[in-house]
């Protein structure tokens, strides 16, 4: 598969050359994980100790100093390759450190102490293999950039409630990010509040039950009256979802995600190629690779893998070409917009496209397939979580980026 | 649903009535089954009780005397709607009974005493409520029209040899009728031999464990030196699939199955456009049906839906039509080959469309549709197994209907 | 093409048989018009000539009596294997007077004299071959249902000024029916105004030159303060669109241009196959039917014109259903709708698969299909009218299908 | 279009300004000569006088140097803005000199006199813009790599005999270069005669009329009994194509074609989204961008044109890279075949892509993009050129990139 992503930093080759030596490992467990929807904990343990999960984290916090979201993508797309619920549980985490670094550069560099501090804490915590951080989006009953989980004043700081699904990773995080909505006097806003596992109002639900993905640990998590002190408070944006912070936070939770599906579609091109070049079947016995439908069906796969890697590279080589030359101030919300349009872009076609695959796959297996003793039909399930994947569902995209490209207010019509 | 699929004879307006009295109540076990992949016998048994399982069977011999494919595909369009895989195991039975009134009839009409006897006795049986029927053609490792399972000669019959596989509605079949290869001295015959459940040499493997259609008992069925006496042996076609017999029965097959991925569709439809129609989202929280992303998918749903019905509507009504205006010797291959080409057309259609329908409905249920706890996840897993369904496979198809087109030998290049 | 559709009432039989009898002279002209975007008034006379352009009228007027919508569809189909152009053109003037007839029949079983007066007038003229009406309801610059061509009060009657787009067979025409906005004190209306060829004010613009259809005569026509009498108006709904009448007629005017559509996808598909079973190619000088590629490419056109058929044959069989069903006060504007819905289903499908089947042709032609000396050129551009034709553009009937399906106020949102 | 392609080398970039500057001269003519089907001489002649006919043309001889592909294809890209058929009559004549350049350096480099003089000769003729040349590789009744046309032994030569069909640039080049068959006692080649214009036995047949290109001037030229000496015959590979050369040479040919397709797709999006954000219509008298469905119709485009530029930009980079990293000696047949695999990925998709977006901006035209007043209804007629350009057609590019995934033979089935 010579023509796949390539790191190209040295971070990265660094961290790439990890997550292949955990893929295969991850791989052994996955069916089992996958039948019982349990969480791999192990297989984040590993991860913490091969220096895998601190990759984002700077070198002066103990991690590897990666900052390029091409080689952090193309990092969890070898991860996927394993173990696709492990990937975006790892995506989860290592999304939260590269904006946590962001922000701690950011802020010592204009001398905000605090900010400094709580994110540095959360490095150092990282780097030291000893914190898992997870971000709490998703709600259901609204639309991301619109939580409904709210944050009210109290003694002491803010009361947060509310309930939030999907939550990947939860189980085994130390810190929850949880995006909450506080209407100030003449302000509402996202905000994200740093919330300690196991404090007072947490509850946990360990009700992930789902179609694919399900040692994802994609469970919900409620907060009633769970206390949060201002100083762990971090502002986002508005309500609605505008704002530099919340849209760079947004682009840069989405590429790795992204990368994960593609590597599930990586893993099942490979499974169907060595199979029909070793399958034979009555009444000829000839190898499956010498049917013209096998072949067609393979270079199907074949257009739709480039058309994916292309894309997925080229996004995030803009990403981090525009990240390296624009200093935070120089940021603006436009460049922002468009490139997340461009993000979008990818997300919509590289999540289709790799169900498309695995669809030609099945397909192409004649049935075999379709067996749960296969990993076609895991893979099949897993891969149709990718168009559900934060930002932007499928629909809200289209409208995202034709307003976009149109030059209109890129708010969704909800 | 005004635009659902209808009867046109009598007999199938009591066929598809005791069905969607059905539909209900098996959809009341479905998920359950689909849990555990456990065999809803209770369902087989209610539709004894019913007399829909007899719907084939001749008025002479206690059945509605259901003639009209159009009709039989219906009703298993409406029992799918209630539960796919009971519908495909019920399709798989009725097929059979079809099949074989076809044989009575004609058997009787030109005399033939000993076919005669062997299929009335069988038809007694079913129009009885005392007997299942179960067809085994698939095989690993070889193509529909070569099986590999082999008759040879022995004392007082022939040894039935071979494993077959995809054994729907095994699990309580009280008959099994053996698609096998019989090699003569001047001869190479697909022949089916009439196996009673439970005799030596019969081993069910109860291994059936998939993606979907969990509940359909598609387990293995191995036969070893299990002894089959002449009679009991009927010839289909050659081997490689010619033949009218051979013809006839595939096409009396297939159009019941492709009735059940439509019904899949339509249920799930049904699910879909209830659920827009009463949830509501933040921050609007207007009706989802408000949305024009929604509108479109459920246009897009309508649209192929619509094609769907029409073609499996306008296919049957000719198949009825050629067999209700051509006696057996009548009968050509070469109609028959038009005939199969267009049936081969729709199956390959509709069969794909569900699928989209499906994939359409996930995307519009915004993420709910991918927990196990919505019966959409289970429907995406069954929908997916319609393009492995009897007789050919996508890419088969397409080979086979070119070549019919073209009026050129439809023997596959295998 | 065993598998085509086929009429199904006596005049309808009557009806096909002549444009069967007219294409292939239809046909033999149809470059040479294309080449020079001229208007085939001399297929317009053999039509008159032979009685076929009289179908819809009554026998009593001098015509065929055709009522069905199915078989005229039929009729429409077969004129567009000859030529396109001549067949959207005499649909134009078949469904108006379809409409006129039955607007003829109401108003004399209801005993509207005046009306019975007009129409019987304009189908006797139809009738003895000395007429040809045109219906004018496309403008630039607005939606169908909201025309901006307007009436206004005059001294005699009404003053008609607009300009009209896509006058299909206006060259010809002897009459034009021209759909336009009345403003009443407490109404908003869509009108019909009845405007003989040549009258004052009238000014047809000779201006017809697009990409395909270019024997169509589909010119602009421009009306100046020209003159309508008070009985020569029909009122026909609310500007906007609704309204039984508005609706009927929209509906009736569209299954013909989808068979047109259809027609030029199956005489693709005829020269296609027909191109495949005699050319050879070198290297191996094989009939290029052999190729696995052109069967794939041949099957998936001919999945397509199945699907087609069968959903047109099944849309026009329910309007004649309907239609013949239900007294004018029994229609309602909510079946209408869901009539609607279905033809809209049905256009939408049909004109887009006939795209991609001419699409297909030319893949398989292997590049000889684009060059001007091949009739699958002009046929690439002559199909692509499709989804531009009346009623609603694919986008619109997304939305329209959709909101009617969703129980919705099916107004466009525009 | 900020994420349009951009060139990477110095001589890329000043190849792709003048491309830049020449576009809209070049589209200033494009409509009269689409429809007189003429041969825009001028826009050769511009190029000639800037230089950007010169750019693959090593700086000894007088050109820009230019050896990225990838810089080669953007130039293409921007030329096809302007006017699709002059871009790929003008890649025709730079995709022979790159072939010409490499053939030159090597032949320098290993002392190949003959060659070098040759190459030498035809590339200081391109420097001082006095020669064009033209690659005649196309012809009915066989398939690229199986060329008909044969060059036969003879006194002082070779006497080369057949037609080319496709010949695009033709009416200009000063120099043939002739894919041909020589059969030898024990070598059956494909080679190029290098053939000047207006030598005996050659014949133009200005016969070009086709679907779209139609300013390509790609007609046919006939060869009898031309002349060839021996040192004007250079062998590209084995009859059949392979061979590294051969490979090489249709590598090379690519690119820039896919590039054009691509611009006139960026052209068709530039002048729709324009449209709409200018355009109103009744009843609303919004901004057809404010509607929902062509918002989504633009966002479709977005993601197909992302697709497409990533491919290619991927696809040239890694060609460039090979080149520029393999010594001649270090080139294998089996690289060659997975990066032609890869080339073929991209061809195929973008080529599709780039007709699906015109096909979009039609239908978001509403129907104004129909009439031959448009430019659309040209790009819609020329894009389609884009799947049937060397090397390969969709039918057989899936089977080649089969073939080569899978490891098998890549000769076709033909």
């Amino acid at each position: 598969m010579e023509l796949e992503l390539l790191p190209v930093t040295d971070p990265g080759r660094t961290f790439v050359a990890q997550c292949e030596e955990h893929a295969p490992d991850f791989a052994s467990r996955a069916a089992e994980h996958d039948r019982d929807a349990t969480f791999p904990i192990e297989n984040i343990e590993a991860m913490q100790k091969s220096g895998a999960f601190a990759a984002c984290v700077p070198e002066e916090h103990g991690g590897l100093g990666l900052t390029s979201l091409h080689d952090l993508t193309v990092g969890v797309n070898r991860l996927a390759r394993g173990d696709g619920s492990t990937a975006i549980a790892s995506n989860m985490h290592l999304g939260a450190t590269w904006v946590a670094t962001r922000a701690w550069r950011e802020a010592t560099a204009y001398g905000d102490a605090a900010v400094a501090e709580l994110t540095g804490g959360m490095l150092s915590g990282v780097g030291a293999g000893a914190l898992v951080a997870c971000v709490l989006i998703t709600e259901y009953g609204t639309t991301p950039g619109y939580p409904l989980t709210e944050l009210t004043r109290a003694e002491g700081g803010w009361l947060l409630n509310g309930r939030k699904g999907f939550g990947t990773l939860s189980p085994v995080a130390d810190l929850y990010l949880v995006q909450a909505r506080r209407r100030l006097d003449d302000d509402d806003q996202i905000v994200f509040a740093s919330v300690l596992a196991g404090s007072d109002g947490v509850e946990m639900k360990d009700n992930w039950d789902a179609l694919g993905m399900r040692a994802s640990g994609s469970q919900d998590l409620v907060f009633r009256d769970c206390l949060v002190p201002d100083e762990a408070v971090f502002v986002s944006g508005q309500w609605g979802g505008n704002g530099t912070s919340h849209l760079i936070g947004m682009i840069s939770g989405v590429t790795g995600l992204v990368g994960a599906f593609l590597g599930i579609a990586e893993e099942v091109r490979r499974i169907v190629v060595e199979s029909v070049m070793t399958r034979r079947k009555a009444p000829s016995d000839r190898l499956l690779s010498e049917r013209s439908a096998i072949q067609r069906a393979v270079a199907e796969m074949e257009i739709d893998l480039a058309a994916s890697r292309a894309m997925l590279s080229r996004t995030t080589a803009h990403l981090d070409e525009y990240f390296a030359s624009h200093d935070p101030e120089q940021v603006t919300i436009n460049d922002l917009h468009r490139l997340n349009a461009d993000v979008q872009c990818t997300k919509t076609f590289v999540n289709r496209k790799a169900v498309d695959v695995v669809d030609r796959a099945l397909t192409a297996s004649g049935g075999a397939g379709y067996l749960t003793a296969s990993p076609l039909s895991r893979l099949y399930r897993d891969v149709r979580a990718g168009p559900f994947m934060q930002t932007y569902s499928p629909n809200e995209a289209y409208e995202y980026i034709g307003k976009v490209t149109l030059g209109l207010d890129p708010t969704l019509d909800l």
